[in-house]
């Protein structure tokens, strides 16, 4: 494979020092990108975008274009696994994603086949070939998969929820069967992760965005225990190179020192959490990647600038961190504004990396 | 006024002995109970409810008479002081409340009166001293309040939100007519709360829905500091008794050392958050509510009753805690269950008041 020309996040995420703060965001290929909207109306809806594997690598590479990002990441969708496991994923402008089975009864969790990877995700690992290709080495990229717990409430609930009523009944009331639904997804996440690594994956995110719901012993048995497991059954070199593990729970600041302790290379912070503070929480454990709140993004360029400063200077001087939001930018956002957040990163960070 | 018979709530508040472990349940007044439901049905709509202090005093008490509980919640709505300012609270049924009017400019700020309670809200007073009087000492009424917060996303963003795009918007482009907003709401709050307990509330509870959702710097400056002015003005003692203040602050397990120093007498707590560790982090600055999630109530007897003694486990011997889910009472629980949680609390609880 071509030589890295822009290491920065790799080091970052190695804790190994840098010029300057790596950014990139949550979501950067997405809605609030004019160029993203318009090769979507041309795939058609989001999952034949995800599906086709030069307009996902095209939107994975717009963002690059406009900003001076230090990753990429893959394009696609957490819920990939659920939908090679036979639930059917759909899409309803607006409504967010559905599935046409839904999991709720032991039954259906035992009739569940770990998600092949081989034959029925190739479309991802396919897009990440074709991406990798694409970047020719310019920055690293990043494959992602939701985490087994996340992926679980949308199985059980049918889609989004408010209150997890479903999911939450059957991990108090069935927590055998919920575990053997979190261990086929773990299974499933595991082999989906070394596929896209051995496509050309450089780093793996596992998204936890529903974690943050659950009590602390909830967490640790039902979210966290699998994310662990999966970090423990992931490739971690490959390439001549190691390969880092983020794991983000969203709400996820009150776990921070047992999350540092998984395996991890990384742990990604939602905007709620004081990064200076979660530092001193994890130690020289892991890497922090975060922290801007979103609607940061809302607010002038001067604000925009004086936000980042502030997380720069509560992070402080040293190495592993790497700046990104606090989770997806939002569709509504300017993109000149997401321009003035990469480059006061950027800008403004020299001076921690002397 | 009536001799109050049962005290356990006040004097845990206040980290005073008790026999047992008090225990309520927010919105314990709610759509899980049939009762409820016909009342309402007679009522109208929800708002109609709130406004008729007969048949809000019948829903306060009517949970009263299922459960051995140890206080009965003033029934009402969070943002009846939006309304009182003008703004045309309404309800569309699944929908959650709507504003006829929105607040996003500063000229729309600066034209918001302080709500008058003696004037707009007589019918939350008038509720207070039905209740008070239905209740004739058998345990105590708690009034309440949103958090100026909390009541701006809804004024701001016209309804429920999930990103909080426009209120976070006005909070980052133009804090200080944020400020004017928040302050406008605490003395709004200020007085409504003086008001209620005036007219016979005993304790009064904070809620603050929505400030878990900022970040670290935001939650302290738009969130705390105004909660912080209230708990200044309140009245503390009345009738010849301590009136204690409850700050709750859903996800604001990060911030409960900061919390602790407000003057408040009791933090609400969700149940993300440990409720030992919560414990050891505000050591005997204040007591505790919470914190079951209020998920469990969809298990078994035996998985709720299991819950609750490991809850009282790691808060561990000694005063201070009153028993209450994480969050409201779902309206698909079964009232049985909600039964096997109250009872089990006072069950196990004795041996930890020895």
């Amino acid at each position: 494979m071509t030589e890295l020309k822009n290491d920065r996040f790799l080091r970052a995420l190695a804790r190994e020092p840098v010029d300057m703060t790596p950014v990139w965001m949550m979501r950067q290929a997405g809605r609030y990108l004019p160029e993203y909207r318009e090769t979507r109306s041309k795939a058609g809806d989001f999952l034949s975008l995800c599906k086709n594997k030069e307009l996902a690598c095209e939107v994975t590479i717009q963002p690059l274009e406009r900003y001076d990002l230090d990753a990429a990441i893959l394009f696609s969708d957490i819920l990939t696994i659920p939908d090679a496991m036979g639930q059917g994923l759909y899409f309803e402008e607006g409504e967010g994603p559905r599935f046409r089975k839904i999991v709720r009864t032991e039954k259906e969790v035992e009739a569940l086949p770990i998600a092949n990877t081989e034959k029925d995700l190739s479309y991802v690992t396919d897009a990440v070939s074709t991406i990798r290709k694409e970047l020719n080495g310019r920055v690293p990229l990043i494959g992602f998969s939701g985490s087994p717990w996340t992926l679980a409430t949308y199985m059980v609930e049918g889609g989004s929820s408010k209150d997890f009523r479903h999911v939450k009944a059957m991990m108090y009331k069935q927590p055998e069967v919920m575990h053997q639904l979190l261990e086929k997804l773990a299974l499933s996440v595991i082999d989906y992760l070394n596929a896209q690594i051995k496509a050309g994956a450089q780093a793996v995110q596992i998204f936890d965005t529903w974690g943050g719901n659950l009590s602390d012993v909830a967490y640790k048995t039902f979210s966290l225990a699998y994310m662990q497991k999966i970090v423990k059954g992931l490739i971690r070199e490959y390439d001549g190179r190691k390969v880092p593990v983020i794991l983000f729970t969203k709400g996820g600041g009150l776990w921070l020192p047992e999350m540092a302790d998984v395996g991890a290379d990384a742990l990604g912070l939602d905007w709620t959490m004081d990064i200076g503070r979660a530092r001193a929480l994890v130690g020289d454990k892991v890497a922090l990647q975060g922290n801007m709140d979103p609607s940061v993004l809302y607010s002038s360029p001067k604000q925009i600038r004086a936000e980042v400063e502030r997380i720069l200077k509560s992070y402080g001087p040293g190495e592993g961190h790497v700046f990104n939001l606090g989770h997806g930018i939002h569709q509504f956002v300017d993109p000149e504004s997401a321009g003035v957040f990469v480059e006061a990163v950027h800008e403004f960070s020299a001076q921690y990396h002397l």
